[in-house]
């Protein structure tokens, strides 16, 4: 299938490309390369070295001995999308353009609109491309289980069934984000399953939980193959935040009791959902949602995890509570509905430690590159508006 | 009580000016005057004639004794709206100050983008501004019934308690709107009651019913007080419409099967309700809805009601469907709540008859107006994404 990823240079991007490539999909990309800006902006770098595309692409180029169509450029500029699509005719598009910072979101008033105005540019852009230009492409949109927050009832999967005053209905299900961005998010829902009623178009939306990971076996050992691993406060996610402190000796600091609870899933999981869902399209007007994890941890189990399987690399790995810059509910209930991604056949990795056995073996090599700028794992973005470290609790 | 009305140009916004005025509040006004260039942009004009924002103010001032603080500025840019907050301090907002119209922002992938930044942006900066300058105001934010769509099931006034697999909880009514615009209103009532939730800020979220009426009698006999009433397309509500079309002598034109059933109050009702939420602040950290309108009609029902006043005035008026320009269901359930006004002591204006006289009164003086650019009266703007006029069906 003709796969357009856009955001391609990105953590799940650059991975996308090379697991759909190797199961004989043809990949297509853009990206403007605003993730390294950010992590710039945050002082930061992934840990992963990473190449520029020119060279990631000569190397994906030597190990699959294709050129993958790319194009730089920025999905808010419609004449940009356009030519895209009109040049490469996706039969699927993978929505990973946006930007996906909660407190890049919450810095102050001009981040707050750029991220929602970026996300929400980019998703009306490309639902007119696919109206105009490839009507019955299928979009597999990034959401994210954010989106729904921390409601004291079960989760289902996007929408429900419900009984109001003796009438009956199925909605949306209603959302409860937590932030600009994970609003963003919702809006991007809301547009993209109005489009579909509208005009007939196609959407996989997906709620994807926390991921980690450094990498999926497809990328072998070419170092220009591998995909970016932030560790930053606003683009580093909890797992692998957890990870780098413990290969540089730092503390793992879950945010406040600890207790917030999370749906998780590793790298290769994602990608194996992902192409679950481009494999086996939504029908004509049809917006469904996927719910995308595997397990719920608390953050603080989660710490433990990391913590355990450091200390079998030898490390010294404490657990240390900080202030949690956020404002979030930490005793909460959780139980989201997942059994779509099942039922097309998603079979979950259930081996965390495996998994984290292998990130330590990858991070270790790269400890210099989170040394150097260490100071970003620790959050200063609040959520109250202000900027300052969090303390240890 | 010292209220900033945002939009202070347009139909409700000069029309609330007075009325607060008259009442005591201290009122005071922004503009960027986007609602002339809309229009212009139509090939219309008001049916009444509307003064440059100066010579309103003089007459203003003529009438009340007062020079109404005003700046003219573009609200989504965040050091307007800065200046703005620290110069008035407002200790209420009534933010109009957006774009609002469902045919204008289904023109094209530009109106699309443009409507929904435009009104999400505004909203934002006011909602940091009143997070840093004026923490304890009052922001009384104009929505649509609109946002609801029409589902099967009652309509609460925004919030509702489920039961869902056994546990309850409150949550927000799910949206179904029906165009980007509406949208764009949906997605700011989520970014204002997640605000208020978050930072303590006080919101009430007024989804308001479809406006009629010329006038509020705070206007008096002064031309240069008089607000706009438009009747293109796209800045034209249904009844206001149908009384231009009377005038001239054009058939009412409801879309469709014209079984659409849709909420009306007259312009002194809308008054007269924005006056009672603001004198009724929300509390700290409250994002209350309220639903805004008189009676439920379907669009057809009002036709009649018009064609039988222009009657009176003895002007030939037929009634002809034409094509329904809009993707919406023609027959469906309706029956929203509407309490919490008449809760704090809002009196309907039960007799419309009486106010389409006072409309027809005004508009016969300006039928010229309305015949100039009459062309605008029949919808080209359609859904599907195309353009062209609707036939009579």
């Amino acid at each position: 299938m003709r796969v357009l990823i856009a955001g391609m240079d990105g953590y799940l991007g650059w991975a996308l490309a090379q697991y759909l490539t190797a199961r004989g999909h043809e990949v297509g990309g853009a990206d403007a390369y605003y993730r390294r800006q950010w992590v710039a902006e945050m002082k930061s770098q992934s840990a992963t070295p990473i190449f520029d595309m020119p060279e990631r692409l000569k190397a994906f180029k030597e190990k699959w001995g294709i050129m993958p169509y790319f194009k730089e450029g920025d999905l808010t500029k419609w004449d940009f999308i356009k030519q895209l699509f009109e040049e490469f005719k996706p039969e699927a598009i993978v929505h990973f353009g946006q930007c996906p910072s909660a407190p890049y979101s919450m810095i102050d008033v001009m981040h707050a609109n750029w991220v929602q105005t970026n996300n929400m540019t980019s998703t009306i852009n490309m639902i007119y491309a696919m109206r105009d230009i490839t009507p019955n492409a299928h979009m597999v949109k990034l959401g994210t289980m954010g989106e729904y927050g921390t409601p004291n009832l079960d989760i289902p999967e996007g929408y429900f069934e419900i009984e109001y005053r003796g009438r009956k209905e199925r909605l949306a299900f209603p959302r409860q984000a937590g932030s600009w961005y994970h609003w963003s998010k919702v809006h991007d829902t809301n547009n993209m399953a109005f489009a579909c009623r509208l005009w007939g178009l196609r959407a996989t939306d997906i709620m994807q939980g926390v991921v980690y990971g450094t990498r999926i076996d497809e990328m072998g050992d070419d170092e220009r193959l591998l995909t970016r691993l932030d560790f930053d406060e606003c683009f580093g996610t909890a797992i692998n935040r957890y990870c780098c402190q413990a290969v540089i000796g730092e503390a793992l600091t879950p945010f406040g009791a600890g207790h917030q609870k999370r749906g998780f899933l590793p790298l290769r999981d994602s990608m194996q959902c992902l192409t679950i869902a481009i494999e086996n399209p939504a029908q004509e007007s049809e917006a469904r949602v996927f719910n995308q994890f595997e397990e719920v941890y608390d953050v603080t189990g989660l710490a433990n995890k990391v913590q355990k399987v450091g200390r079998e690399f030898g490390l010294d790995v404490v657990v240390r509570n900080i202030e949690n810059p956020r404002k979030e509910m930490e005793e909460h209930y959780y139980n989201p509905d997942h059994k779509h991604l099942l039922d097309l056949g998603y079979k979950p990795t259930h081996d965390m430690e495996s998994e984290l056995k292998i990130v330590f073996t990858d991070l270790i090599k790269y400890r210099k590159r989170i040394e150097a700028v260490k100071d970003v794992l620790i959050p200063q973005i609040r959520w109250d508006g202000t900027k300052r470290k969090s303390k240890y609790l």
